[in-house]
């Protein structure tokens, strides 16, 4: 059934808003994957998996706030202020400042309808056309970066992103690699002067890569320098859920903005991320909430107060999460070897240091990712082609082959999936080469 | 503890949407009063009512999920496709076009996180400059309307509004008047060519005016005949929740645009709002959403998908919520006379046919309802301030007095609130006249 109405013209920002981007094919697959397909390998979307302890930890503090009666009504049936409700954001503040000595409170926490939309307000908050005529952008210190920032500019070209060094911890013939952050690069394109902040999530969502200390606190100091804020997305990492496979400290500074999701806790439905930062940026995403969305959903954070108060929270990665997701990951590695390696072609992947992710680097392939990917589609294997994450970059690294020879696989779902979805993916990377 | 970093320079979009809008002061004001000061009078925000039929549903439906067990983990634990759970818009388009006859399948359904992210979407896929050079306006064929759409805009000066006709259906001397649209007005602002829709709320916020279908049929026809949209901000009206007092049909066409929202329903913490239009459109809304948002809360989704497929969603309102807002808007009319009379002042009220609000207008005040609001919150009343409705207007309607002698009341908070409150504001209007 069709519209009658010749078709709609949209504005600048609606054409650049409802363009194919990557994160709309994304979800759309992962969604509709998890509602209507069932048939499908979902080595796609970032969903969590279902741990079990986590599952009945969340089933029990609902039953709970069902039992209490009023405490559910009031979750349901009435807005919290736009910037969050506020005795989760002072308990968590609380929690923070204890536990990591920051010096924060409730001024420099805002709740936001999760991460992704987080990002869209803090891109388009300091990024974009400014009144003084200047146009200042984000700077991306390790590509490839995560997918979902790619369209979140109102404006086109919001990203300058740095191409990492690639490295080889145990040899090349590990088969495992390693990115690094190229300060050479992030120092010339801090240079031009035209930054508005430095982003970069930690880890690193496509390719597992955990930023380790060093590396943050030289990020940190250069946007310091620069008299910028350093942005950093924890959605799978430090203090909570935690899913960090090294030694990854927590880091917050006065000049650092953090963001922090409930989403890889197991909540994605909840819709709830949290935002630390300056008080002027904690505030300013209050007001862009109030405009673009009125409040935010209450759930995710009712859910999680009582774990925020007594510090639970930050157990459940060391207890649970972490131990589960590393599993997986090796497991996954195990397969990915044996299937690669029986294949016969030339695979490399990069070292799994948190999140859900294996960022696998076929070497020999002759298609584009993107290609690879619908390919895979009809033989009922979702995966993220790697091209996607690779925005931002000089136009001159358009010919660098390695930005259309990686796919980003979740190996957090069950293991039969996991297990056939690697094997069909060596299989047709085999018929697939050069 | 204050930041440390220098002040940080807002992009244009940025300082646009962190400028104090009337609903970031709105939305404060309801939050924190509703989290942080039980001795608030709160007739300000436009939270429901606690209507405990609704309550009672609302919780045994959340207790049924939770004994299903798998379908309260998928719900908090997946993501949905970006457009909205698809089983949950296939049922609530099956309902619709039975129901009513709408020629719509699941292609004209979008979910967005709540009404006010709709139309910050729809505001801003539409109007804006457009890609020929044109800056495109959503003209408001009835003001005042609604406070939360004024800073929508990316861009200045996005909205063009016509000022309505004051009737007085029972005579001056009911107090009761009504507003009507001047269509003279309406036709000469589309006249200028530069429309990109036409926006109207039913029943209107802040009035609690219902357009007639013959006015929503004359807007519609005027929309088409401009090859534009009508969008239809439907938040308290029908066909749900249904809290409308006079005899209005629920309408939809092909060229119309009609969001539905499960707030007003008594899911204010769920985030949910719906999006019924034109293909093209609805697909936008999916877009923006896995741009912005990555995708909606479940959680609203799954606790009607039941009462959507049955269509007992469509029963609440006229058995439980229109009784229940009509029985409050009665007894605070009664009170609202008698705190007038007896404090003699030259007061009317907008005819209340739908909605939670009381529309009140002093018209011997001497000061701005502006300071009239910051007078009356010091005495523990919380309201709504006029001035924040008439956005729109042409320059030469400054000088209209009415836009500065005017509240929005909410009168579905308990009886002994809107009562004192009516006393307090009284007595207040009394000492602040000319």
């Amino acid at each position: 059934m069709s519209s009658l109405v010749p078709s709609l013209p949209f504005s600048l920002v609606g054409q650049k808003l409802t363009g194919r981007s990557g994160i709309l094919a994304l979800m759309d697959d992962l969604g509709k994957a998890l509602t209507l397909d069932p048939q499908m390998r979902m080595l796609g979307g970032g969903n969590p998996a279902a741990v079990p302890e986590m599952q009945t930890c969340i089933r029990e503090r609902m039953a709970e706030l069902l039992a209490e009666g009023s405490a559910f009504d009031r979750m349901i049936g009435n807005y919290d202020p736009p910037q969050g409700n506020p005795p989760f954001c002072a308990a968590l503040a609380k929690l923070l400042r204890e536990t990591f000595g920051w010096k924060i409170g409730p001024e420099n926490v805002a709740i936001t309808t999760g991460g992704q939309t987080a990002f869209f307000y803090l891109f388009n908050l300091l990024g974009g056309r400014h009144a003084d005529g200047s146009f200042r952008k984000i700077l991306l210190p390790l590509c490839p970066e995560y997918i979902g920032y790619a369209d979140q500019g109102l404006d086109e070209s919001l990203f300058v992103a740095c191409k990492p060094q690639i490295t080889w911890p145990e040899g090349e013939a590990s088969r495992v690699f390693k990115y690094t952050v190229d300060f050479e690069a992030v120092s010339a394109a801090l240079a031009k002067g035209n930054i508005a902040a430095i982003a970069v999530s930690r880890p690193t969502n496509p390719t597992g890569n955990v930023l380790t200390d060093a590396e943050v606190a030289r990020l940190s100091q250069l946007a310091t320098s620069a008299g910028i804020p350093l942005i950093l997305d924890n959605a799978y990492g430090a203090p909570f859920p935690g899913v960090i496979f090294t030694d990854a400290t927590p880091f917050w500074s006065p000049g650092t903005i953090l963001t922090l999701s409930l989403s890889k806790l197991g909540l994605p439905g909840t819709r709830t991320a949290i935002v630390i930062g300056p008080p002027e940026i904690a505030s300013a995403m209050g007001a862009m909430t109030a405009i673009a969305g009125l409040a935010n959903g209450n759930i995710g954070q009712q859910l999680a107060r009582p774990w925020v108060e007594s510090g639970e929270i930050l157990k459940f990665g060391p207890r649970w999460l972490c131990p589960f997701y590393r599993r997986k990951s090796d497991q996954a590695l195990g397969w990915m070897r044996e299937s690669c390696d029986r294949a016969g072609i030339d695979w490399a992947v990069h070292a799994s240091e948190g999140a859900f992710f294996h960022w696998l680097w076929l070497r020999d392939l002759a298609i584009p990712t993107l290609e690879l990917y619908e390919r895979l589609k009809r033989l009922k294997v979702l995966v993220v082609p790697g091209e996607y994450f690779f925005f931002g970059l000089d136009p001159q690294d358009d010919a660098w082959p390695h930005r259309r020879q990686c796919l980003r696989l979740n190996f957090a779902q069950p293991e039969q999936v996991v297990r056939e979805g690697l094997e069909i993916i060596a299989q047709e990377a085999a018929r697939s080469r050069g």
